[in-house]
């Protein structure tokens, strides 16, 4: 199922700020209405939020007067462009729609669903793939003696599914992808402290999609690895630098030592588009810091005393050192076998 | 301060489930009232819960009128020895002193009273010993070239202060004595989900104390050690085997791998009576899991889908390899030179 579409002349999105608990499509039909959506987080990840956006602008073009001078459309565009200012997946989709939809609204449209379908086709790619490297570690490790080869226990971080990106996603698109091959024994989902987007959307995906599974606190991750509980870890990325060291949600890093420390293979999926060759390593990366209410309060209820002061990295880097693979929808690059990118 | 005491013929105890917004002394009077208090864990801590039943075996005895025979004494020891049926030293304490209290209750008391005491002496002597221990590995580091051996920054998990152990604790001990020294720079604990003992009851205690700290999400631990951000990990334990390795509270293995793969030293601080020479390794203990409702939710506010299933592991192990030392109230136990139990 898609979390996020076109359907009949307007966009239609589950709304996450009401999962688990509560399943609602909204239905937008107004550039304010979308933009409110992002601001308040009911569309979320990169890859939807680019798509939402690309879809916005082409709204905007198919609801302005042509009779009317452009300074409306810009505006439009505009506000949507800064709904979320760091998501530069944003910002990139609506500047490649906005100078097609001004012209030809109808145009606009087709580019966004372009769009639409060069994520779902990453997704697919890099669900294929990612699977295909996990069934030829699982080859490996059997030929080693670790394990017999059948079915795979994934366990895995934050929400990387279709909620972040349309359909299927990354790292959960290739637990989708084993799962639809039957080698799937169980995904074990860590919720993702602060804001628990793998208690409350990924175990919520993967109900959807009848995997078997279930749901650990975070730091239980690496202790359930050291007692052979899961065959590999798959995350997504935020950052992938150009020598490897990725930026991921808070976790990430934990799990990668728990993965080394166990001998279990610990895979990274995201698209090309994350790779950023400008950034030399992790050291060069600035972790943002969130600020104490997300630590001090669970859903709005406080779990620490008032006022409680809170270190909040909003990710960590995973040193290349730690991780064995990166898959992306292009390609597989081995970093534990020497292979660079 | 206390959290709990015999005052003027009762127990008074902090009830550790309304903290930490709000702070109220239980004063008990009877039997029923203190078995009632242990089972909601208004009291919790091997050494707290001890204490505890000792006073309610005393109480028993006081309120015995001993024109009767003592078959209602009898029922009133039993109901106290089994409201916490896995919590060794309750039983052990209400054994110590229910034949004392049987033929004298005022001997009964004074034996209660000296179990308190024994408690907070304990208490003192790992405090002291601990922060030696910290202060002469910052000196080692110093000469190492690590840090400048300043005051110090301590990482901990779950609550292992006076909350715990009717006061001062056992690795929060350790951070109390550090700051009583002046030589503590801020003290780090990790939240500990499922429970968030950390979250709710440390830094409660650390407030109460005057000490600086910052709260941390679990995950956040480790890859703060990666950054530099903390000069020592401090935890208690539930159990320590023969070799060293220790079980504790879910989460402290993580802060171990992350310990050790930032050259940051792993001390556990724990009475002799954890040691356990029957248990040979860590592979021995096994690993209660308490079921899914704590992960599905936090505070009675579901963060997961209605029946999500989980793995729930309560404690975990680290294995002696990972562990600098172990500080009890007796000896220092340098496990990274060599030393053994």
């Amino acid at each position: 199922m898609r979390t996020l579409d076109w359907v009949d002349g307007a966009i239609e999105m589950v709304d996450q700020t009401k999962l688990p608990q509560v399943v609602e499509t909204l239905r937008i039909e107004t550039v304010a209405d979308l933009v409110a959506a992002i601001e308040r987080l009911s569309v979320r990840g990169a890859p939807a939020i680019g798509v939402a956006g690309a879809y916005g602008v082409a709204l905007a073009a198919l609801r302005h007067d042509p009779g009317t001078d452009r300074s409306g459309f810009d505006a439009a565009v505009a506000s949507i462009r800064s709904a979320r200012p760091t998501a530069v997946n944003l910002a990139r989709m609506v500047d490649r729609v906005a100078p097609i939809a001004a012209a030809d609204p109808a145009a606009g449209l087709a580019e966004a669903h372009r769009i639409r379908d060069e994520e779902l086709a990453a997704s697919i790619a890099m669900g294929e793939r990612g699977a295909d490297l996990v069934e030829a570690l699982m080859v490996e490790r059997a030929a080693a003696g670790d394990r017999d080869g059948a079915a795979v226990r994934v366990m895995t971080i934050c929400n990387t599914g279709g909620l972040a990106a349309v359909e299927r996603g990354t790292a959960l698109a290739v637990v989708q992808t084993l799962h639809e091959r039957g080698r799937l024994a169980e995904a074990l989902p860590i919720e993702t402290r602060p804001l628990l987007q793998g208690g409350r959307l990924t175990t919520w995906e993967l109900q959807r999609m009848g995997a078997p599974h279930r749901l650990l606190v975070d730091s239980a991750g690496p202790f359930l690895l050291s007692r052979g509980g899961a065959d590999v870890v798959l995350i997504g990325a935020d950052r992938v630098a150009a020598n490897g060291d990725t930026a991921n949600k808070i976790g990430s890093f934990s799990l990668a030592l728990g993965a080394a420390d166990a001998g279990v293979p610990f895979v990274v999926v995201a698209p090309e588009s994350t790779i950023d060759p400008a950034t030399a390593s992790g050291d060069d990366i600035e972790i943002e810091d969130r600020g104490p209410d997300e630590v001090a309060s669970v859903r709005g209820v406080p779990v620490a005393p008032d006022g409680t002061p809170a270190c909040n990295p909003a990710f960590d880097i995973t040193p290349v050192r730690l991780i064995t693979a990166l898959v992306t929808d292009r390609r597989t690059v081995r970093f534990d076998r020497g292979e660079t990118l």
